[in-house]
């Protein structure tokens, strides 16, 4: 983990918590008072963001020392001790609830992509997260899809070329948008086309589309689309994914399934830290 | 709403989203042509965030103009329409996702907030909620809450007392935590206690809480917490309430009920942004 | 202290005064020489800084040794010796007017709060500070405050309410504008409301303010407001009290003073720093 | 006024007093209430800082019209109106103790530096600033000197080289300090050697200095080293300026008189902010 | 041109120019004189950077008025007026340098890579940039890249898949390199190698590489490269292309050239601005 | 060198290049694998920014150890090592971009600089740079000129009195732009005025000016300039000094000879970063 485009919003997270101080513990807690705590589950899941709560108690105090006790991506049981930290109370105590916040965050994330992940097993497709983001946590929230067994579309809107369908009204169909894509963006980035029917599917191939979307579609055009194209192009699955059954549209042959509610719609996996006495 | 200390957080999301640039855009649509398009609901709920999605593009291209058909918080059904933007398509599609991650996730909140406090209407009760929030974004949630019904714990440290079991130990005592706390926070601001039976809740009587935290008890205990406590303080009723009975709890007589789930497990309301023909 | 929202403030000093270079160090100070210089009091005082002091050479070249030989908010006298500083000559005299600067206008606030506290020593009152502190400095002015024996009013617009003049006309009445603000604002913050005359204090009992401001009353008014009050709210006296006899206020048995001239008119204490030869 | 190197100070004090929200104003007045309200001095003085007030508004709310009646550096008497300033009564009251803080400040720093100005009157002598500034203001500050008929000394430790007796002493003697410098500053920037006695002006002189600095010595002597430098560098008094009789100093015939209380010990004017009913 | 992720830099780019103030302007030029000036080529080349050039004095002062006479990319001749100013002559003066340095220096880029461009017309491959850009200006000077009819390479590390020797050594081979790479970069995301012989072309290609970079190869070891590829992946000539004879390289059929001295060796284009009587 | 006003400079350089991460090294190295890698020249010339690379590496992980084997300024051969880094081979691969950017780009200005100054070798005359630099690299830059054996120029427009034709006019002539200049500017500041002809440069010996420039003059103008002026003020030689005889100007008896070339047209010294085996 590379904490140069990182530490800036972690600092900023810290400084939204703290405000002007954490009176309470100022008042309450010795100053050179030290504590040990752990950070237990008390949910079963994916865990992730261990390495970013480390930072955070980094950033707020490097005398906190943060010992991760599992790998990040480790299905974790309720009960689980994932984490323990040592050092002065009163910074292990301001610098709790946004690790935990965190923590707890991105392993919503990796334990719902966990378990699409799962019901596409032994199939070729794979869980793909979307820009449907936390506005802040994009590299955090696609950190944490990686971490629960799904990989990542693109990041922003410069990495990847994703022709939707006022695009293709602008440019004056598929052919020009492509045409015109392949002419100025750079050559590292493949180029994927928004579809809804098998003219479009058509079209997106004779441009040489590179990966083709398949956009709310059952699974039954899904399958022929699949067909029709041949292997030509990547194929992605996408629309409401979250609340379909990935598995079936798994077994169309797609490649690529994305979920906007991987990163939109998180529950937290509970975990909390615990004061060792 | 006031900006100031809200569009470092809104140029962030848009350089995160947009990164080095939108080259799909600029590749497909021209310079000069201008849109009209809709923010249409595709799920029920209240929605939130329509001010901020306005400044999302107000930052973003001053010549988009982003008008608001209903109110803040307003329960919106399947299709209705909440707000247009018209200008440059250019900026229009450069500004789609973050104006939207923003608005769903903040509809999202205000939709939840408003079911819990429907649930507790008729009783003293209000719904409040906690420093579980996304990093980044506790003003915005906290403004969702109110807008869905909901009002607000502290939103930072500094701004509210609140003694939990750590600070507890680490004063020796509810009694000297307290009378520490009155003697160094600035009087402006009341003093909670955190506690989890009757001998704690009499030693935050006796040490002149303000107000008083009933930690995951059973709603038998929190009605005979609050004869106890008898008017002598505020009563907040904490601990999962998010999956608990509400309504049943508040009409143990709390004065407050806190929820973190309202935003650490936020479901976004989908509303999408169609281009007018 | 903790340093997380500090340490912007301090590199802006450091860059501000340093600019593209001390270039009269670079000219004349080998690059590897080192030195030993003492921070000495010039006059007498309560000192207060040195915390920051230290930071901000640590700032500059975590290589300078900072050690405090006092706790903060002693009381000095001429001569006394209150910290040394050892390490790369260059960084020493690079950092030593941002660090002076600070620790002799914190120093002033610290001096000037203590000799208003101990004439207000022996009575309930005490001595507060108000918002207006030098733009940049509200917390370090705040923190000055507490070390020379004041305690602190709100520290921003967000973690108080005070209803002034102003405010009441807007909102029609005091009873309107306490009631507007209990169903608003989080119930962890106390209410306050500025009063010129009995008729507005019994108002704001009525309204069930929890701190009754009294404005630039006479100390025979405020005698008769203290007992009108009656201990239903706590009250402070404000306007002019820095150039008012504080110790005639105090015993009119109001409970806080609160003195702008705190930190709006600050004479800064003389410290220097002195090289060992 | 060029606001480049100054908006972020200005919007970092907005941030630091409003916090996370003007809590108080957003109860009690209504959205759309606008007002009108004068800058009245309620001390006699001279008036600096309408520009940074215009600014803050403007930075606040553009809609906030602030129209100075007086220019900057107005002699001013008790009940002067300075400026108006019209606009949402939200927006004013949120910015209205941060345009105060920063106008009563600066027209503290004017008033103090016209007093000591008016005492050289007749004189070659002018008055001026040091680096002993309020960490964040020094361009504002030095920008007031100059309100209140005041010159500038260097803004910092790269525009101007002034050679201490610890620089003295680390490059062995006032000749090869002034040497390096020679061969190595900009050669757009004066030559400053600070001395304290006869026998150092005299190698100062041989060194070629172009400015000498006298620092802490007595008028008489002050007068014989004028003489002794005939002219052959400008010369500048220093030394706890700020409470002798400058009058006097400046009668020996001195160039420049440099006060550092200008800016570390200042006492705030008097402004108030009136709504008009 | 969007300015989200621009303005920063150019404010920072003003400030470190004007730094605590443009004192000769101050000095010399009434507060109210407006001027016009013309920016006027003194070389022939391609002129880029009219819009930042505009954006400069927009951030400046939106009262001055920057108008570009001919389009982005244009070829000009000595003598060519390419835009205008009108507005306060001090804001003219003080924003001068900065819009200059940035017009002359992208006008560098752009000139540069035209002359190269017209080398390789009539043939089918594109001048492409590299990373070896100027830190702070990557997305401008690519874009000057573009405007002198090039094509842009990747913009970072995580737009783009470049698998360089160093990683070959440390994946073990080519052929895990690439497998790794697949299973998780992003699918949007092309995947290139770079080859310095034909054994690792060949394992290049059996690994199902996208684009093959033909490092410092002489232009018969690349023609040879280029039937062994075969049209299977785009073949990227790289290394010293600044200079050597890139129409001799074209033609051997490579499809990109990548040219690190577009960025990293420029010749400013001489550009005046010329005030008008 | 003194980080406090550079470390945001290369940060952000850092986040340019790596954007949201080094995905091929994140795919092709093994976490915790090491190495150690040298930098090579492999052209001839001055090297500098041997102290940035290695701020580079420490802001982007401090585990990496970069050691400069000779110092800044040296001049190199084909084939020297100039520096070795030795660390995390992660952390080597995502920063040597950057690094080499800044030492390429540096070494070039020094060794500009350094072929410069051998050829006024002999005179009395420095090679001075100018604000023509790279908007960000300022510092850096006029760095590199020292180390190659120049001298500088002013460093802002706050840090420099530089009269030019349009402030003359806009004053009403030199006399009156130096005399508003003495009044205002700081006193450690000199005041040079540029001129082009000998009536000027009599209007400026006239009105004290402490510098002359003389804009694109002959040498043999220039001669009789030097003779004129007769060591009253410093003369500094300017205009398209790039392309002009550097020698033959120094020996018109100019003090300083001041090239916007050196910065603004600069060829990065080849330099490479070589892994170990």
């Amino acid at each position: 983990m590379n904490y140069i485009g990182l530490d800036t919003y972690l600092l900023d997270a810290l400084k939204e918590d703290i405000g002007t101080g954490d009176i309470t513990t100022l008042c309450c807690v010795p100053e050179h008072e030290t504590s040990t705590a752990v950070f237990r589950c008390k949910q079963a899941g994916v865990v992730c963001g261990l390495d970013i709560g480390k930072r955070v108690f980094a950033l707020l105090d490097p005398s906190v020392a943060f010992t991760a006790l599992v790998p990040e991506g480790t299905e974790v049981q309720v009960g689980d001790v994932v984490a323990t930290v040592t050092g002065p109370s009163r910074s292990i105590l301001s610098g709790e609830r946004v690790a935990l916040n965190l923590m707890q965050h991105l392993s919503g994330v990796a334990t719902k992509t966990h378990g699409l992940a799962k019901k596409v097993e032994g199939t070729k497709a794979v869980i793909v997260d979307t820009r449907k983001t936390t506005p802040g946590m994009r590299v955090l929230e696609k950190y944490a899809v990686r971490m629960g067994g799904g990989t990542n579309h693109r990041f922003n809107l410069a990495d990847g070329v994703l022709i939707k369908d006022n695009h293709i009204v602008a440019a004056g169909g598929i052919a020009n948008a492509v045409a015109n894509a392949r002419k100025i963006v750079p050559h590292t980035l493949k180029i994927e086309v928004e579809t809804t029917n098998f003219d479009e599917i058509r079209q997106a191939l004779d441009a040489g589309a590179d990966i083709i979307m398949l956009d709310n579609m059952s699974c039954e055009d899904m399958k022929k689309a699949v067909e029709l194209i041949g292997g030509r192009a990547k194929v992605e699955a996408s629309g409401n994914m979250g609340t379909r059954d990935v598995g079936e549209v798994a077994r169309t042959g797609v490649d690529l399934i994305s979920v906007g509610a991987l990163t939109h719609s998180v529950e937290a996996l509970d975990i909390s830290l615990q004061f060792q006495k």
